[in-house]
Formats: C-alpha cells, sequence, structure tokens
C-alpha cells in the first residue's frame, strides 16, 4: 500500500536536467536563505526544500497509460509527521491512483480517470479540497476547480462555490452541458442546481483543523500587521491528477479550496485553464499546487506544454525550467504534476514536500510526501 | 482625426507573413463556407474576412513609445455601416489613442497609458464595454476586466461585477492594492467599495441598443432550438490597450460587456490572465477579443507571446501564427493587439472587421475599422 516503489518501466536520458538543477541552485540561496516572497507572501513555515536532492528518485518514468496525481505541495516534514497520520495520507493517495487505475484498465477515458481520483480525495478531510477546503477570512469556503480534455481542448471551471460536494464534477459539466469555459459563485451554483449536482450545507465544509488554521493565520496577521496572506502549509493544498488513457488521450484536472484566510472572491490559479490546470494532446497535462497568483501570473501550466511544443524539451526538462528555475528564481513556491503526450511523468515541487503519486498499467503504485523520497 | 494613415516610421521584413497566409488560406475553405464553428457557436452575420487582403496595409509598424489599442472585431461592414456611424467610432479610438500618448509623452508609465484608454472606451456606449456592455441572458449587465504589468508581471481581474462604472479601474486596484490577482462578482465589488471606486447604479449599463440585441439574439436561440450563444457582432466586442512606455516597460489591459445572452455568472477570457491579457518585458504584450472560450482553451494571448520567447519569431510572425493559423484552423472567430519588447506593433484578426489603432512617439493617429483597410 505504501510505496512500492517500482522501478520506472522506462527511462530516458535527462541532459538538460543537471543544468538546470544547478541553475536552480544558483537563485536557491536567496530563498534558501528565507527571505521575502514577492509580494506579500513569506517563506516561514514553508522553506524550499533542495530540490536537486530528489533528483534522481524521481527520473521520469514512462507509461503507455496511467496516472499521477498531487494532494498539495508545501511543509511536509517527517519531524512533524506521526506515523498514523503519514499512513492516511499514503493510503487515500493510493485509494485516489487505484480509482483512476480501474477507470483506466476498463477502457475508461483520461477524463474519467482525472474525476475518479481527484472526487476521492475531494471527500477526504485530509486535503484542501472539497471536504477539507480552507477557510477565507470571512469563515466561508469557497471551492475552485478545472478540468481539461487533451483530446479537443474543452475545458470546464468553477470559481467561489460554497454548497458544491464535488467541485471537480461541476467543472466536468461545465465543459460537457454548457457553452461556456467557466462559471464564478453564485453563477457556478446556480448552473451545479440546473444540472442536478450534489449540493451540500455549508457547514460540510466546516472541520476543526481548518478552523484552527484560519485563526492561527489571523492572530499571525494581526501579529505581523501585514496582509491577510498565510504562512502555514494548507496555503499550497490543493489536489489534481493528470491521465493518459488507453487512446493516447491526456486530461488535467485541479481541485482546492484555495489559501487559508484569502479575501471571499479571490480566484486562484486552480480555476484558470492555462495556470493550474492545462491539456493537450500535442504536448502535456499538467496540474498545479502552489502560490496560486504567481502561477497565474506565469500561465505555469501552459507554460510547461509550450515549452515542450516550441522548444522540444521532454516534460522532465519543461517541468524543470519552470519550477525549479523560473519559480525559483521568482522565490515561487509550489508544484506540479505532469504526463507527456510521450506517457512521460514528471512530478516536480520546489517546497519541502509534495502529497504525490503515479501508476502505469502494471497497477504498481508509487506514491511520495517528502522531498527526499 | 480618421486615419491620417502614416507610413511606419520603422518597419522590419516580415518573411513569415506569405508562408502563413498561404497556411491560413489552405484551412480557411471550412471556415469561409460558413460552417458550423467549434461547440455551439455558428458563423452566420460573423464571417471571416479574407486576411491575406489586408497584408501590407497593417505592414508591422516599430515604435520607441506608443500604444495599440483595439474596440472588438466582428462583422464590420462598410454596407452596413453610415459615415455618421463610422466617424463616431474613428473619433472614439482617435480620443482614446490620444489619450495613451499624452500620458507616455510626459513619461506616464505603460499601465497609465492602457488605463487612460481603456477608460474612455469603456465610458463610450460604442463599445461593448463599461457603459456600453451587454446583457445577459438574464438581462443583467455582468462586466470584466484585466491589467498586467510587464515590468513585474503583476496583474489584476476582475469578473461579473454589476455597479463599478470603470472595470479597468478595479482591475488595477487589484494588482496594485491587494495581494490577490483575481476577484469574481460580489468579491470583486466589495473590494471595489473597500477601494473606494466610483460605483453606478445597474441602470447606468441599460442602453436601448444592446437590450435590442438581446431580444434578437433571443429570437433567434429560440427559433434555432440551439444553445444561448449570440451570432450577431456585439458578441465579439471587448476593447483593449497595450502600450510600451519610455523606459520600455510593457502593460496590456482588456475590457469587456462578454457576450449578449451569455447565461449569468460566465466568465470569458477577458479577465482571464493568459487568455485576453498578457504582458511581459521578455517577449510582448497582448489585448484579446473574440470567441472568448475558445481563446480561453488556447491561452491565446500567453501563447503568442511563448512564441516569440522560444521559437523567436517577431511579433508579426507569432500572432498571424496563432489568429490565423491555429483559431482559423479551429474556425475560432477574433482578434488582438500586440506590441513587443522591442516596440513593434501587431493588429491581426480573422473577422471582417476590427476597430483598432495605434500611435508612436511622433502623435499621428492610425485608426482603421475594415480588413481591406
Amino acid at each position: 500500500m505504501t510505496d512500492p516503489g517500482p522501478s520506472p518501466r522506462t527511462t530516458r536520458p535527462r541532459p538538460m536536467a543537471a543544468p538546470l538543477r544547478i541553475a536552480a541552485l544558483l537563485v536557491a540561496p536567496l530563498t534558501l536563505a528565507g527571505l521575502l516572497l514577492p509580494g506579500a507572501a513569506r517563506a516561514q513555515e514553508i522553506v524550499p526544500g533542495d530540490a536537486s536532492a530528489r533528483g534522481p528518485a524521481d527520473a521520469a518514468p514512462r507509461v503507455e497509460w496511467g496516472l499521477v496525481i498531487h494532494g498539495g505541495a508545501g511543509t511536509i516534514r517527517r519531524s512533524e509527521m506521526t506515523e498514523e497520520r503519514a499512513a492516511e495520507y499514503r493510503a487515500k493517495l493510493t485509494e485516489a491512483l487505484n480509482a483512476g487505475h480501474a477507470v483506466l484498465a476498463e477502457g475508461g477515458s483520461a477524463v474519467d480517470a482525472v474525476v475518479a481520483a481527484i472526487t476521492i480525495m475531494e471527500d477526504s478531510p485530509l486535503f484542501n479540497a472539497g471536504k477539507g477546503a480552507v477557510f477565507t477570512s470571512s469563515g466561508t469556503n469557497e471551492l475552485d476547480a478545472s478540468i481539461m480534455n487533451g483530446a479537443d481542448l474543452n475545458a470546464g471551471a468553477v470559481a467561489g462555490v460554497k454548497r458544491v460536494k464535488n467541485p471537480i464534477l461541476l467543472a466536468r459539466a461545465v465543459m460537457e452541458n454548457s457553452s461556456h469555459v467557466m462559471f464564478a459563485r453564485d453563477g457556478a451554483e446556480a448552473f451545479a442546481e440546473e444540472q442536478g449536482l450534489e449540493l451540500v450545507p455549508e457547514e460540510y465544509f466546516h472541520t476543526e483543523s481548518r478552523m484552527r488554521s484560519l485563526e492561527r493565520a489571523k492572530e499571525r496577521a494581526a501579529a505581523e500587521r501585514s496582509s491577510a496572506l498565510p504562512t502555514e502549509s494548507e496555503k499550497l493544498g490543493t489536489v489534481g491528477a493528470v491521465a493518459r488513457d488507453r487512446s493516447g488521450d491526456l486530461a488535467a484536472g485541479t481541485s482546492t479550496g484555495g489559501i487559508t484566510n484569502k479575501l471571499w472572491g479571490r480566484v486562484g490559479d486552480a480555476p484558470i485553464i492555462g495556470a493550474g490546470t492545462y491539456a493537450s494532446n500535442e504536448s502535456c497535462g499538467v496540474s498545479a499546487t502552489g502560490q496560486g497568483e504567481f502561477f497565474i501570473r506565469n500561465v505555469v501550466a501552459y507554460d510547461i506544454c509550450a515549452r515542450v511544443k516550441y522548444t522540444g524539451a521532454t516534460v522532465t526538462e519543461a517541468t524543470r525550467a519552470v519550477i525549479l528555475g523560473r519559480l525559483v528564481e521568482q522565490e515561487v513556491l509550489g508544484g506540479v504534476v505532469v504526463m507527456g503526450a510521450d506517457g512521460e511523468i514528471a512530478m516536480e515541487f520546489n517546497t519541502e514536500g509534495m502529497y504525490r503519486g503515479w501508476i502505469g498499467p502494471d497497477g504498481a503504485v508509487t506514491v511520495k510526501m517528502y522531498a527526499d523520497e
């Protein structure tokens, strides 16, 4: 159940990997020293890990079909994680991977697999999405999600819904049952009602641990007289999945509760096609987790695909150039999971850890949390 | 006042222009025949013009500093335009260009120039933005806007505001006075109130001509039993500006009322950083107008910048590859105005016309409407 760690079935040379890691390290000292992040965010509890340490461990696997998922990037330390808690995370990630695998094994679509995996993570209080969504500064839970089909570039996204149990299902309904790509807030909820999606009372999302997070964030903000941006690990919690099905079609999806203590009405990168989610059969599929505002400004998901498409970089090269290169230069924290048109899988992040895993045709599950795994 | 038509002060060879036009024509027959557009949209009143006809007339100018604007792309035909009406459009575009020029001439920033030009177009009922915003299917006016500073990649966006007189000013306030990039609907309006921006009663946006457009769109939708997507020129009406200031900094902004008869709560491409708006000093600034859903799916604004950055294409080459190549292949209608890091200006569209113009240091105004100008 926990990290059987199979050898990748297929690997390929990664000629750019070393130079990129060096480039990242050249600019890393500023970040590693814990200096101010851009904007109002600070590197306090979330300190970028030494990304170079995990290079070979994540040596790019490549699969005929399968999926890769994440459950958020941030401060994930062995010293602060009980065995029991770690086992819960690994079990839930494994469950999500197996659900997506079951869909694909039966010949289901990449879109179906992405939805199957994300729904399971949304229903768990462990992750900042669906049930476990964090609170806004006003004490509400406002959820965002998006999904994209790499076969036809169709996409759906919703921002700021409060009563939709599984925002990824609503994003899919927008993609498939409307002529629009994105709906926000009350407009998105009205569409959810029309579509007959499961609605829950707002209290469904009120978990005690997330409320404590909000209280701590507010105390910190007051003490620092800084902006409302939080500094703890929940802020980067987001779930996502990218799948490639037996037909070779890619799909990607992302779902989140946003960041603790965000101003209500704020839209992060998760529902922004191009920033938090992108999929195109001609390049790759991406789901992101990180400091959303900076992921929007850098169009992170599409930028990875554009590098693959226009520069001939492999998925791993393009992903590292963005996450360990460009974002580190800007002192922006986060990570992505990526799957290429050729089935290459990348799981890259510049934080201390990222809940992540992948599965291929043989059904062997790889699940990781820390940077040095 | 109307199109003094100065020769571009600086031009450069455009080696890819001819092949690109040929490529566009190779795929054009499907579109030109008026077949179904992707999704539920149809090419009825909006028929793509023969983009190749206007090639040399838009030969890429390049300016030390200045700005380029658009007032929407769509069906703009001499046969359906009175002299008086045409003069009104040219006068308002000229006023917007002169306002931006005045800012830049005094050493103002690209962001200031973009805001100055867009505010004037928002205050005019001629364009589908601000005062002239179209109606949703529910008879409301919901406005979107975004702005991006190419110098630091900071950005601000708002979606679905109903009482903010100038949404571009609110987008700027989000960019400069919040740690977030995007706010939606009631959350955006609450932020507008906090910021002390000018609010107007919803009736301010109720113009008779836009209400007639909604009625016609509903009649057509009922007659065709098709989706709510409209087919008339207003659907692509959006305003935007891209500026380069004396320091060489780029900025881009876009503002719109969306599309007539859209479902309320729909978010189009205008407030999506990467789709409707993008600016980076290392590549270019872009403001788009078109079938928003497909501009989101193709990440149009950032894709143009990515091609400049990763393939070495000039601004005109990259812009034509996207607007006359990729979008025409997908039978997607619209256009963009672009300004490169080197001051190169592109105004490209695949529709019958686009309200557009540019101005450089000498203050000579170029304003155009039709495809063959």
